[in-house]
């Protein structure tokens, strides 16, 4: 099927990532954090294209921005689409992006075919689904699901607030985060970019998410003493550095044999590290790095960090570096799509004429809590050469379309196909 | 000989020193780096200083703050004691500021005797002993001894101030940096802690410096592909910070064997180490690290440098992430102390009844600089357990005023014996 058949509008879709994509720090495209001014302007910009879909928009306890369009027989329950506007520091225009605009394209194609739905239609742009400045992802859809702890909302970001206050100075009610929870969603939809190479190294339109990785978040700390690096003898150092050079190194090495062991998914990466006091002539005091650990099997993880845990010890013993226990920052399990869902997922990208394929999703979403609380499952739409998480991240407009589109096509189908309690009916 | 005996007054002196260390970033102490508002505040507290022991204070074209006293014979040049008033971040209390209030506790002492010198003596401060934010280090007697190249002008700190501007903002005049070169000084004193332990382990009062390490400063940049850190396998990877890891393990080991090879001094430090972008969920797609090699032997230097250089390339290879060509960022080579300026403090000292010794010195000194125009020296003096660069570098009273006393005594010695020519007569 060609783009001008598809029903929904690719050139309206395209204009409003775009446009939300520029909302951005010009020093490093694309930035727009969550909790900074760039992320409420994009938010205010979305609430106003909320309002001209015919959404009402409103911010809930948890501080997700949410447009609702009230049903014909709203005692059925709400279908709910939705993924996230924050992006990481120099992330790029899609991820995120594309399934909230996605979402507002599906309000508008229904209001253009005059298509009133029996259930509510809510369209949700979940709160910092990319690790925040609190060192926490997927805060929103956590705080929806009933995830979102009271310890992690006192959680303080470098510059000193708590997470609790900065859900406040977002709109959010962290007080009653308990009224976050949601029990009414009967469907959660979400579209994201693949951020692989799978659906464009087949030529496929879109990919059926089976499982969304489990990723653990583990942060380790290695104090040594911030001696003058002049006078220092190399056999008098306690270098926090060389531990954490050291560990750096194990987590590559460990990480390149669970992969390649067998058919499960793991990856592993040190994303930050950070050097105290951080001068040329001192000797590093005082070193902390971020591991982040995913897989389709929680055992690759668990024996991961047991390895990690006895090799940084050793790497700390032999610079004379103490090292802090671990410390788990976050520790999401893999989340299974619904089958059900999954199903009608297939059967519109079927009748759209697409090709697709299932496959499992290496990257997080907020998906993966939503599946908490409610059957729910996502598509997948290619983007070039597997880029994400940086500038040169690129979904074409025709391919976000067609992911739109089935969307669409599954809304639509749920909405006649969803009893009243939840469950799909055969149509 | 007891404290009482010595020349200089022990607590005016230690007021000094504790006052100048309070004026401090009170977040992380003790912090006054170069160009701070801090450090402006700590220098008009010198300037009063200054004032109030009769010395005549200006600012020469490098920055540097310098109190005069004009002798009696103007003509027979000019005696000098200095050393700097800024710290690393959460440096010490004594690092530099020791120097500088001796150097003023000597002028006051000549008041209280009443004893006018023939030379005009000069109390030094140097701008930015430390590395600075630009990365450069001894900003103030580089300029004073014609070292402060035009290029340097030109570095950017992270804010985007120029050094240039940095150095006229702080009272300098960048475009007259000739006129900061000296060649009117006949000797040139530093007192200085010794951020080492061979004082202190021995129980001796002083140390009479032979030789300064030359210092080489190198930055090395990885660049890799920030790509998602869910989604690229393992074997796909372009992580800048695996080779940067690497290399900073080989740094540690090319420097430990060097070190452990024979007389020579040698060390070597990885203490700066950025990643970017810096968030766990994205491979790091840039590193930057600067090395800090230092030696009384430049062939080791030479050769560390050659097997870093094929080392991080070999580790950048292996992460298939492009090294660009190593950056030397400053090269200063070792410095001789002026073998009969050595004589008088050793005298000095042997006068007043002190334990001495002679030593090298593993750390970086403006007296590196300004032996490239006059005859200089240095004077150890011992520090606990040879911490320094940290906030628990610690001094005692009664040893800084024995520092003191000798370069009082010196000072008193060289305005007898130096000739007009600046060449040192027997007395």
């Amino acid at each position: 099927m060609s783009v001008i058949d598809l029903p929904v509008d690719a050139s309206r879709l395209w204009a409003d990532v775009m446009t939300l994509a520029e909302i951005t720090d010009p020093e490093r495209p694309y930035t727009r954090r969550s909790f900074s001014p760039l992320f409420r302007e994009g938010r205010a910009w979305l609430a106003r294209r909320f309002a001209e879909a015919g959404l009402v928009a409103h911010i809930d306890p948890a501080a997700n921005l949410i447009g609702r369009i009230e049903g014909r027989t709203p005692s059925r329950g709400v279908i709910a689409v939705g993924s996230h506007s924050d992006t990481v520091p120099s992330g790029g225009r899609f991820d995120g992006i594309a399934g909230v605009a996605a979402g507002l394209e599906v309000v508008r194609a229904l209001r253009d075919a005059q298509i009133r739905l029996d259930h509510t239609l809510e369209i949700i742009d979940f709160l910092a689904e990319e690790p925040s400045v609190f060192g926490l992802s997927c805060i929103g859809s956590r705080g929806m699901s009933g995830a979102l702890e009271a310890r992690m909302l006192d959680m303080i970001e470098p510059g000193g607030e708590t997470l609790r206050d900065a859900i406040r100075r977002t709109g959010g009610d962290p007080d009653r985060l308990d009224a976050a929870r949601r029990n009414d969603i009967k469907a959660f939809l979400e579209l994201h970019i693949e951020q692989g190479i799978v659906l464009e190294s087949q030529s496929l339109d879109v990919g059926i998410v089976t499982t969304i990785v489990g990723i653990r978040r583990v942060e380790i700390v290695f104090d040594g003493t911030p001696d003058h690096a002049g006078t220092t003898p190399m056999e008098l150092r306690r270098d926090a550095l060389v531990a954490a050079a050291n560990t750096v190194v194990s987590v590559r090495r460990v990480a390149e044999q669970l992969s390649a062991e067998g058919s499960d998914y793991f990856v592993a990466t040190v994303g930050i590290l950070t050097v105290e006091p951080e001068a040329s002539n001192v000797v590093p005091g005082r070193c902390r790095l971020v591991i982040d650990a995913r897989t389709t099997n929680p055992a690759l993880t668990e024996r991961f960090i047991e390895t990690i845990e006895r090799e940084s010890g050793k790497h700390a013993a032999e610079a004379r570096v103490s090292r802090a226990p671990l410390v788990t920052l976050s520790d999401g399990p893999p989340a299974n799509c619904d089958p059900a869902l999954r199903d009608v997922l297939r059967r519109s990208g079927r009748e759209l004429g697409l090709g697709q394929a299932d496959l499992a999703s290496g990257a997080g979403h907020d998906t993966a809590f939503m599946t908490r609380i409610c059957p729910s499952a996502m598509v997948f739409v290619p983007c070039r050469k597997g880029k994400s998480h940086a500038p040169d991240e690129w979904a074409d407009r025709d391919a976000l379309a067609a992911g739109a589109a089935v969307v669409l096509q599954a809304v639509k189908s749920l909405d006649r196909s969803l009893t009243g309690t939840g469950k799909l009916t055969k149509e």
